[in-house]
């Protein structure tokens, strides 16, 4: 089970994210492509970070959109959206590459994330430019009760896929994260975080948040690194996988 | 004698340059890539002709102003230029590679091509980010009557210059392109374009704006695209430049 | 019956819009407001030729969308539609005093017109916005065939309403224009456009894509400057109207 | 003796500056506009905040560059200058009216701020767009030894000017800040940052880097809000202001 968290994500003269504290714990980092954070200085910085720290490189590529952080559902023709995110992966594969490091996966942002776990068309728009690139790329999706038809997608166009799960979010059954608006949507105690962690890692069911087993398929956890706690979470985790070997 | 042009220039709803008139008539096409103009499936669809077309890729990158076309000077900080300069390269050349083409050289757009001929920290700055992409490319820059130093920092960064002239514009002794703002800078008959194209490809001087004979080495004539004038023009200056042989 | 027309499209480099040849024949001019177009200095080069030519001023605010010219319907927070709606507003007025105008009406711009058209919270969010304003606005919506929840939204915020119709769409029975993708939805024929207008300026129904008799109550009508043939419609529809008297 | 503060500069999803806290000691708030910080909401909350605290309303126009927060001198013709003054006062004046406000002055930001003090006819495109408003504005620019040229423009276009001076930076014998990059640049010492106040409030000559006395006209003082050390030093230096009563 790796650890996967969303970097790089400061603009011009503005600070987002404490990524010297995080990237030490985690494996895989999800890089900001200019569209919603992330300037080209930034995204070679995190790229030397990441190297520096033997952490695979991601692109996290985004609709356009600053303002809205990349968090405002956009309507984007599918054929503009493989046009948009194969400028963003070229653009941090190509800074990667001058740093001497690759680009191995492609997590989407936000509300294209979400899109396109809800839409499939959009998703098929996004395999379609990983598919096409002459690197080899996997894609970071979400994992739910039922992969089957993200699965048939992936193999459709011939794109690894990693499965990522939350250990610190409540879940439906279904599989999906508990919208942030509803209590109970966000594990704050730490025991309870670790204890999700380790099931997800050992292939035990989880409870959903209406006290229901479920079980979900997972390569990697999703962490955060935007403040003390979020870190300190993560090295716990971080800890707790280690000491199941 | 090869034929380049800016193309690419279009931005979303608007539409710039006449680039499926220009494309047969060239041999590299400077494509926009996203800073001044050019959004992503423009980008995409400018490749797909240029390719169609079996004409030469190149990167046309700048400072990063939509609002002013890349035509005003910024004072950015050379590291912040190399990073910029990276980010542009490679999201042309994935679509590129998406594509199944490739970018071969690097021509800087506007103000940034201007602040490069005249100021060596930022050609330096330009040469740094093309010296380390993992592909072979070249950068085009402006032939004057000395070359000398320009060809000194290609050479200590192993990066290939191609020097590029204009038919269309009168210079002044040095070998600078005369600014428009002076009576005479811009030639309109066909017959003294056609005959500057001649002399820069069989390397007989020219005339400057001031009479004098004015000796320009050129690898690439830079011809325009944006009415049916330029486009009647470059036709000439092809079918002047094939008679030579 | 007025005529009303999206004008100050151009941006930076890039122009759109015949603006010149299109202002003789209107009565309201619609103003990008730099969201979807037009920069500072395209939005006061448009001020002036709207005054020259004695033509009320309108704003024309938009989702934050150059690359999609506004034309991407965007998930904005009614709150902070509020505020970009008193940004752009605020923008165009103080352009227009310095020139000597006023600014006396808002139509919304694409995506988020129609949005305002079929959501009430974004129909109001816009109204608060005009409704606090120091100077008297009013709003330009679409009219369809139930105009009472847009006239009592309005009435409730104190807003004049300006209802406009088009000559040269064809509408549904529920008097909505029809979309683009579907055969007949734009006329063509410049009788039926002209004979649309006089039934529109006369309060006679006009007749619906299925044939049906649809009353449209309009007090503008929204004419194009995109191209001479546009133009020629605008004018044929101006002589028609004055033909009425 | 007033003192001012740029505030208002946090951008969609990025937090910058400490508004709330520095707001209580101040008495002019230089408001970002959109162009280099300061979305709408953004701008809409920094309005109340200061409304809430009877705080006076200036905009802080800058150039059009998020990227660089507006830090990057760009060759922007006058007339264009300009109009996007006039564009984004207006924005905060239209929001400002809708809370209850007027904006009363106007402080150019960053680069445009140097740019101003040492071009004049970058100061006069300044003057123009500010003199032309329909609602009475000043302008906030810097002091220095010699403000006669300053002084003969604004009365030139009628526009009150309100100099302001730096208790934490040193000057030189001209009367200009000294650059950040040289040693002592910066005064740390809060003894004497509120000695350089009181001289400064007082009329009492100061002393430059090299020791000699200089003698600074002064309305306002520049504070920041950015860290707790900086809002300190506003805190006391508004407390040294009133003991000289």
């Amino acid at each position: 089970m790796l650890l996967n968290c969303d970097l790089g994500e400061s603009f011009g003269a503005w600070t987002m994210g404490m990524d010297e504290h995080i990237m030490p714990f985690i494996d895989q980092a999800n890089i900001a492509c200019g569209f919603h954070a992330g300037d080209p200085i930034t995204m070679q910085r995190t790229v030397q970070l990441a190297l520096k720290h033997g952490v695979t490189l991601g692109a996290h590529p985004s609709y356009p959109d600053l303002q809205g952080f990349g968090r405002r559902s956009m309507s984007v023709p599918p054929a503009e959206i493989t046009a948009m995110i194969r400028y963003q992966i070229g653009a941090l594969s190509h800074i990667a590459a001058s740093e001497g490091g690759l680009v191995s996966y492609v997590k989407p942002h936000g509300a294209l994330y979400n899109d396109m776990m809800r839409d499939e068309a959009i998703l098929e728009s996004i395999l379609l430019a990983i598919s096409r690139s002459p690197h080899d790329l996997a894609i970071m999706a979400m994992s739910t009760a039922d992969n089957g038809k993200l699965k048939a997608l992936c193999e459709k166009h011939a794109v690894p896929l990693i499965l990522e799960a939350f250990a610190d979010r409540a879940y439906d059954e279904r599989g999906f994260i508990v919208p942030r608006t509803r209590s109970g949507a966000v594990h704050k105690d730490s025991n309870i975080i670790i204890e999700q962690a380790r099931n997800l890692a050992t292939g035990t069911p989880i409870q959903s948040i209406d006290g229901e087993p479920l079980q979900l398929e997972a390569d990697s956890l999703c962490v955060h690194g935007d403040n003390p706690d979020s870190i300190a979470a993560a090295e716990a985790i971080r800890k707790a996988l280690k000491d199941l070997h």
